[in-house]
């Protein structure tokens, strides 16, 4: 089984996308137009993508002092991709996209990443496009957006500080009005940035003419000083170099300068940067300080910025999911051809006869099993998460407004998921491989080491976690998680008509009872201390329940019996998950409703 | 908490090891001496261990074409490795020895592990030293066995075949008589080998001026076939370079060939290989084919190499739980230095305060408790497992046959447990690193990576399962696990005895009713294939079982109340296992108990 057929089932089958194209955005698609779109990109991860993963592993970018060398695979993988328009994809006709649905452009990404999440795809740049068409001047949006849905030029995101990691209140990253005339440039109020960048992924390189830098940053008060907090953090397009108002570039080279590659256990195909904006390095137009242009209002920058989280979330979610399945397929095809051992049991005690193919072992049909079902379960809710982002943009209002709420409290676990257990799937292809697994000579140890990264960065497990508990299940007083309940209550009562699903109706219905109550055992005392103390777990319980739904979910799109050999396997994923899978939540519950503080009080020198 | 408080802990307050110098064999021995070793071990894994971690996993070894080049400082620290007589430390003062006890050399390797498991120890050279003392002849001992233990030769344990993993009866590498006179050498029955092994580690370098091969090969039967099975296995002791019957080198290089070294995602300070036993490449003594001794009788290769089984095992838990506890200790540092975020709450609100460290954050404790509990909790079952192979050497016989079936069912979960959980805590240790942990500028990565190894070499997790749940809980009418099952009863009614354990004492004793009946359950049918379906699974439970039981026996040497800062650290250990972990074990037994057959009844086209 390879992606494709199980891209056309999500999409078609189960999701129903071919119907988008009754929607007037969508109207010139259907599911010929978005067939031609995965081909598309299928064709071009095989051919641009998929034989360089290794490639790029080993040959990381290194700085010669004056630029970033990169493979040259990594150049013709870019070109391929900006050629093939996937980077303006979703956009309007009217600025050169197709008006495609992101449920099908995300479905389409899926090929890069499964070929080589090293490569790096058009994640970075999409999304800071994105940002400047929803909060930039028409300028802005002019110059810089549409030369990065073009592929001419690449996008960052400037968050994290050396001593601000995920504290983003903490950012000390300054901006001082460039000159008298600062508000009257053409791209918007002119500033000076100073300050240091880290973990900003293709921070520098030579795939583009051009990168368009994307910075929080802080104007300081009439006393000079900063203002604490998140509040006084405002958005700023830093270009790397300078352009005109017809985005031709000056020739002029901003004050932004490559303080050091950082080093990385994997994914290391793409670029990551300690950026230094403003330290002098490279004076423009006769000044030290990078200059910058605000997008949207000051002290706006964090909204601004969140404005596009769900689509970034999702596509983090989707490369751990996609690593996962390279994995499976991986330790699949070695399964089926790698002989070694006998069966369990007496005929298996006569070493005469041949050795069998290590598929036909029950502990490595266990460990391809979990894969399938952590990798497609995982699949499944993030193309519906999002066709849900499908549904905020095009949907009725009263749609679209449930769908923001189901995105809200589904964000924290459609990022966080498929890092946890999709990384644990990595772990069982390297176990099938054997030694062989852990050597270099075999891709698995690289998909481990690379999916490594989806739990630290756009926000770590612990942040995800606090987001989901302390935030996302209590907000606007539990709608969005009355309102999951309910989407879950209505595959339960669908299973229930079905006779052969409703074992797992009423495990699912059962685990919805228990995460309920764990959500309000651990509110109870009203202390986000005590509530918080067992966070990551709760996460964990009720990413295995929203899992849990989605399998369920899926399986009505199956026959009970028969069909395909593909649905048998779904059959099967689905079996696995319910009855190896969702018992865990028990454990993970147990501390969460007991509000233990076994962790939290543990005094520091105890350690 | 650094390593040897908790070693001096778990040795003398814990398993009282100092009393084992009222044991005739160790009568020269006390507390003082055994810290004096300690001490040693300590110095000069901190000399010439822990400054090169880093250095050897960037320099591979490689191939000149005629030598494996390693760093200096491997050089250096086998040197220092070898001339703090640890080689030999467990030896008879006859041969040079100090009759130390074997636990009390497996806790001292533990520094060496810790500061670097990538450079490697002596576990090798030694397994294969006194697998020569228990079954080879006396020169073989004398020339071989002794100039092992001095460190002048290494040694390595030749067994995998690249058509043969873990499939050991289809080894086919074939041993033929040498000569008419091959009866008659003074080594032994003198044969040519001829055949590959893969996954030699250590099979070629110049750390020593020899190597001493030991080698399962099988000899062919008068038709000229080899016997299918493992019954048709011989062992071998073949020398990299020949010697006389007074450990001289004749100048002589036996034919065994480097065919390739094997690139490895971790633990890449040793050397690992594949070996051309007898192509032809260096012909010996006028002909091809490598010239090895008969050790032992023909045929009884297998029960020969398993003799050191029990230690080899308890050396990798080892390393696994060391590289553990060298993950906890750089995540505890850093997590006590590191400001980030401020405390959940209103008053964390208030940006304007500085940043906390993030130790006191309630998820970063988590992430060091789980780690704490994980490897601290091993290196008690590790250490007791040792303690274990002292009174099969040294006690009463009725306490030496006890041990020995303790041992039997110990050994799968204490050579599977630490692989799995401790290699979790690494990813831990990762995560409270955040960024910074994903990269080589920290120890970290490298600890993950290196870990990663464990549950795959010296038998797979799959392999152990099988072993734990096929035969050693079943072996000899159940009688190894009744024993267990005794001594956890023991631990429960001591704890019953102290107020304060009771609930755990309750906890311990339903998940040792529920593995039981797993185990019952498991067997109900009596076929192999629906029993070991769940295999892996059932040694999670197992395994949370048994490192349950440690850590409340260790709590009986813990006040329960005030004490040290150490104290109250084993105090919230093992509450975190008791309280987060032990609930885990109803899910894995599940399907053990069900004998559920989701994933061995699979169909091969359903993947």
């Amino acid at each position: 089984m390879s992606l494709r057929p199980t891209l056309d089932f999500l999409l078609y089958d189960w999701l129903k996308v071919g119907q988008l194209g009754e929607r007037s955005r969508f109207s010139d698609h259907s599911r010929e137009t978005f067939d031609a779109v995965l081909d598309t990109c299928e064709r071009i991860a095989r051919e641009k993508y998929a034989p360089f993963n290794r490639l790029v592993d080993t040959e990381e970018p290194r700085f010669d002092g004056e630029k970033v060398i990169l493979p040259q695979a990594t150049h013709d993988a870019w070109e391929a991709y900006a050629g093939s328009g996937m980077l303006g994809a979703a956009q309007d006709y009217a600025i050169g996209g197709m008006q495609l649905p992101y449920t099908v452009e995300a479905a389409a990404n899926t090929f890069f990443t499964v070929a080589s999440a090293s490569i790096g795809g058009g994640l970075l740049t999409v999304g800071n496009a994105n940002l400047l068409l929803a909060h930039g001047t028409e300028l802005q949006k002019k110059v810089f957006a549409l030369n990065e849905f073009s592929g001419r030029w690449a996008g960052t995101m400037c968050l994290s500080e050396p001593q601000a990691g995920s504290s983003l209140s903490d950012v000390a990253t300054r901006a001082t009005p460039d000159g008298a005339d600062f508000e009257s440039d053409p791209f918007g109020p002119r500033y000076r940035l100073k300050g240091n960048k880290m973990w900003i992924s293709a921070g520098e390189h030579e795939l583009t003419e051009n990168i368009v830098h994307l910075v929080l940053a802080k104007i300081p008060g009439p006393d000079g000083k900063l203002v604490p907090g998140t509040k006084g953090i405002s958005l700023f397009v830093v270009p790397k170099k300078m352009a005109d108002a017809e985005g031709r570039l000056t020739g002029e080279r901003n004050d932004i300068a490559l303080a050091g590659l950082n080093h990385k256990l994997g994914w290391r195909g793409t670029t990551n940067t300690l950026l230094n904006f403003g330290e002098g390095k490279y004076p423009v137009r006769g000044a030290p300080g990078a200059i910058g242009y605000l997008v949207g209002k000051p002290g706006e920058g964090l909204r601004c910025m969140f404005h596009m989280m769900n689509e970034a979330r999702i596509s983090i979610g989707l490369a751990a999911t996609a690593l996962g399945l390279a994995g499976y397929y991986a330790s699949l095809d070695y399964a089926k051809n790698r002989p070694q051992g006998r069966p369990a049991g007496p005929s298996g005690k006569d070493a005469s006869q041949p050795q069998v193919r290590i598929i036909e072992h029950a502990d490595v049909k266990r460990m391809l099993l979990a894969q399938k079902s952590y990798c497609e379960g995982a699949l499944a809710l993030l193309l519906n998460c999002a066709r849900l982002v499908d549904e905020q943009h095009t949907g009725t209002p009263e749609a679209a407004e449930e769908a923001r709420l189901l995105l809200e409290v589904l964000m924290p676990v459609a990022k966080s998921w498929p890092s946890e257990f999709c990384l644990e799937a990595n772990s069982l292809a390297i176990q099938i491989h054997g030694g062989y697994g852990y050597t270099r000579d075999f891709p698995v140890e690289q998909y481990w080491r690379d999916n490594r990264l989806n739990m630290i960065h756009e926000g770590t497990h612990g942040i995800q976690a606090a987001d989901l508990l302390g935030r996302k299940v209590v907000m606007e007083g539990g709608k969005g998680l009355t309102l999951l309940a309910g989407r879950i209550n209505a595959t339960v009562e669908r299973a229930f008509k079905r006779g052969d699903l409703a074992e797992y109706g009423n495990a699912l219905a059962q685990a919805l009872q228990k995460v309920g109550a764990g959500t309000r055992a651990a509110w109870s005392t009203n202390q986000p201390g005590d509530a918080l103390a067992n966070a990551v777990p709760y996460m964990q319980a009720f990413g295995h329940l929203v899992i849990a739904w989605t399998w369920l979910d899926v399986l009505q799109s199956v026959p009970p019996t028969g069909g395909t050999p593909a649905d048998e396997g779904r059959r099967r994923a689905a079996r696995y998950f319910f009855h190896y899978e969702l018992p865990k939540i028990g454990a993970w519950l147990r501390v969460v409703e007991t509000r233990d503080r076994t962790c939290a009080d543990t005094p520091e020198e105890a350690f």
